[in-house]
């Protein structure tokens, strides 16, 4: 398993708008090689913010990377970078890769 | 899909120690009701630590809520506290609740 998981700190009050950009975004994910599965996750709420991640699951840390190269991925940040007023600071993209897996 | 982090730095050079302990666990999740997978995942390498986390999918809130509550829980966390050495800091619970689902 690779995961990708984008972190992002979104101001109390605009959880709703967070959630309804993710939900009418463009993803074309299930077309991309190597894509496993997708959620946008809701975390703790703080007080200055409420926390959503982006979680991605790839086959393959090589297909993660070239789904940031491709026109699929160019589609899916088209317009990002607007509503600036809902985050409380910039999202954080951090990668992992699996040591150890417990299967049901 | 309900996700629970646990999200550990552990001081540069203490990464084999930090996933021995890990595959030496008695976990028992397997036979937890509700428990869906586990992954120990590694992240970015900083300067002052590197970042893991376990990533521990389960069917709801309550079948966590459950697990923390049971001996089975208490058997895979025997032994937790030791080892304090290879810590940059203590650990970081983080729970979340998926908002969006994209299946491959």
């Amino acid at each position: 398993m690779y995961l990708t998981m984008n972190r992002f700190r979104i101001k109390p009050g605009h959880e709703a708008t967070f959630e309804a950009i993710w939900k009418a975004r463009d993803s074309q994910l299930p077309q991309v090689p190597g894509f496993v599965s997708f959620h946008l996750v809701k975390g703790p709420a703080r007080e200055d913010h409420t926390l959503y991640a982006s979680h991605t699951v790839w086959e393959s840390e090589g297909d993660f990377q070239a789904w940031t190269q491709s026109e699929a991925f160019r589609a899916a940040h088209k317009g990002a970078g607007s509503h600036r007023e809902i985050y409380a600071g910039p999202p954080e993209l951090e990668l992992f890769t699996s040591v150890q897996h417990i299967a049901n």
